[in-house]
């Protein structure tokens, strides 16, 4: 009954539709090898999101440029009887070859602008749809939650509390990459943390109080294996629990707390409570950190009523990023043999041709507005935002390094924010986004 | 810049939270060994469902009974500095040599029940909760999910198209084993098909008809390639496209075509239309599938008005769970020691003990109504739930082998479930269930 949790690296290019296999098969057939462009990027902004942060989109470019079907997935594609052994054979050879523009890891992004492009053969390029929108969706829907934590916390360190509640062994690793992008300060996520760079921090849980004889002694133990530890306080009563890590200190005063973790109850009466409780202790230096169900809403409502909390523990409402769980994706056939493509189905229309996005700043340095336009258009104004991440199939290292700068970028871009886009509210999304002239022509 | 997308089995027991191995190591030093008992419960159920099918946590039993730090996990752990070589070597020989209680896969479950129980020593209890939660939650929430699209269906298929909108790669596999179980007639992913024994399911994209030089000749080429083939007939104009299809078959009358897909625009004329027009042209063999953006209501809401419409294929809504996309789960102490644990918190309070669930039915075999009530408790009425999948370290094949049985369970679960559990709008949770006197009386 047990399978496996992992994919191993040779069934990978198995991760996608069916239609792929066989549109792909179709066009082998029919010897369509010509040149295409596919566009990943979405229709409008969920209502909840005023950006998204492109993220994910660079890293995927590079996995997919070494996508290869090894035996086992041959094995296992022969096997479903849909598939000709003569097409099978080419698939065991198939390379990517093709070029691989994307916007650079961290980039905001609003509707309509492409977070990727692939320009190849047909063939090469339709077999990367499937994979390439569930690895960017992923990162671009975890990073476009944590960014509006990170801003609501006002530059108070925010730390990802939500392995627990994430999708999946995959969402819990690459989310903390996405974290990291999005300004998060730590995670409690060991895996995530070590391989994507992001610290890890730890508190402890309600069942080491409970397996202890008191809290009391739970602190105690606790407080002398981790020097500078946090405490949770809310298990009884969470004033109860803040004298008792008082009286802890005044009994042991070689002891160091870091800090108190306050995880129920009303916190914009507790928190003010508990700091006066520890400043008139004399434990001024002890912080507090929050973690109670939070989102950016309540984090803000928080630090708008002054309410003295240094450090936030999120988890379930970022972990799935429970607002806006996804974001509509399109992978859409753009250009072929050179000719501009669209399709006209009702709400579901597309720009044709291959694209640049263009970014216009003011004096200040603060974002004004878009504009998309051809690929091979020169505007004379603002700032390309497409990158060619992988030429000939091969990634660019010098283009991948962006990836590596992603999250000083996102902290810049902070900054450079209109203000209509900083609000967290839900609201019309004013941010002008506007085609050059050649592409509303074309279109 | 590039960091694996797998995670391999040795990495897969630091996928968990920091404080786990902290309050771990304190066990270890304090010599904390005595038997612990946590329960695995959610305190409420979304706002959006009435019942959730529990799933994951036989397989998470399973897998976490073989968990293992092995070399590369514990040379991580070391990089760290947080931890004493010793307790390391310790947890270099870590085996999880307890009992997992588990609801068997599929089981339809309701506030306060476990879905699974551990009875280990502390240090070996405590390690799983991460990993647990992160596992059984995902399986839960999407077969939840799905199960409410296959009840609006009323009989007709319902395929997943889900993969680009899942969170990830292995959300994307196993979400296949949950959607199996809850009793979805395909799904269009590849690996997770293939891995976890759904058929797969495929038509054509609509970049396929854009690459052709008209929507005639893509069907074509695509219906001479694959007999019985499903054709995407909104590219341009849904019933243009069908009148496509119909031409292309009077003009080839060899060509068998299986069905029709709809995917944009107003379904409730567009469906009658082209059902009229491939009855008029003979043609009352070929089915019409939907897919555009559909949920369980509006499967609901076209099928009560006698839309025709065969199946339908259900991706963005499914693959995310997005009206409820986390399940509050807990994973909590409830025994150390032999005595019951209890935490006071605000709105976390929890029930004390081991315990078992027992379920009543009515004469005709329909759900009647729950009984939460001590392990070793037993009531004259009613079925209990809960199994030892994992006995002494060791999975327990004969107890195992019910989660081969799941999707059976649940088909005839969703006879048995009385009305209002099966309305899909929101409701108070009209199930009844109850605490045992016993356990009222120790709580």
């Amino acid at each position: 009954m047990s399978a496996p949790l992992t994919v191993e690296e040779d069934e990978l290019a198995l991760l996608t539709d069916l239609y792929q296999l066989t549109m792909t098969q179709a066009y082998w057939r029919e010897e369509m090898n010509a040149r295409a462009t596919f566009s990943l990027f979405f229709r409008r902004l969920p209502a909840e999101r005023r950006f998204m942060l492109a993220c994910g989109q660079q890293h995927a470019a590079e996995r997919l440029s070494r996508l290869r079907f090894g035996e086992r997935a041959i094995a296992w594609l022969a096997e479903t009887g849909r598939f000709d052994t003569a097409f099978l054979d080419w698939l065991a050879n198939w390379r990517f070859e093709g070029d691989i523009w994307t916007l650079p890891e961290g980039t905001p992004v609003f509707a309509n602008e492409p977070l990727l492009e692939v320009d190849a053969p047909i063939a090469q390029a339709q077999l990367l749809e499937s994979l390439v929108m569930n690895l960017v969706q992923l990162e671009t829907v975890l990073a476009s939650k944590a960014v509006r934590l990170v801003m609501a916390a006002r530059g108070r360190p925010v730390v990802d509390f939500g392995l627990r509640r994430m999708h999946g062994i995959d969402a819990a690793v690459r989310g903390v990459r996405a974290y990291r992008t999005a300004g998060l300060a730590g995670t409690s996520n060991v895996l995530g943390g070590l391989r994507h760079d992001l610290p890890l921090n730890g508190t402890m849980a309600h069942s080491y109080i409970l397996a202890h004889d008191s809290e009391r002694e739970a602190f105690r133990a606790f407080a002398r294996h981790m020097p500078d530890t946090t405490l949770l306080v809310d298990t009884h009563d969470t004033l109860t629990g803040v004298r008792e890590v008082i009286d802890l200190l005044h009994e042991e005063p070689d002891l160091r707390v870091g800090a108190v973790r306050l995880d129920s109850g009303r916190l914009e009466e507790l928190a003010p409570a508990a700091r006066r409780l520890l400043d008139d202790a004399g434990l001024g230096d002890v912080k507090i950190i929050a973690s109670s169900g939070l989102d950016e809403h309540a984090i803000d409502a928080l630090l708008k009523a002054d309410v003295p909390i240094d450090a936030f523990g999120v988890g379930t409402q970022m972990g799935a990023s429970t607002d806006a769980p996804v974001i509509d994706l399109s992978y859409k056939l753009v250009e072929y043999a050179g000719r501009p493509r669209v399709k006209h189905s009702p709400g579901k229309a597309n720009l044709p041709g291959r694209k640049q996005v263009y970014r216009h700043f003011d004096a200040a340095g603060y974002f004004v507005g878009d504009t998309i336009a051809g690929r091979d258009e020169r505007l004379a104004d603002g700032t390309p935002l497409l990158v060619r991440s992988v030429a000939q199939g091969q990634p660019d290292p010098e283009v991948m390094a962006l990836a590596d700068s992603a999250r000083e970028r996102v902290a810049q871009a902070r900054q450079s924010l209109p203000e209509s886009l900083t609000r967290l509210t839900p609201g019309d999304e004013a941010y002008p986004v506007a085609l050059s002239k050649a592409l509303a022509a074309r279109r």
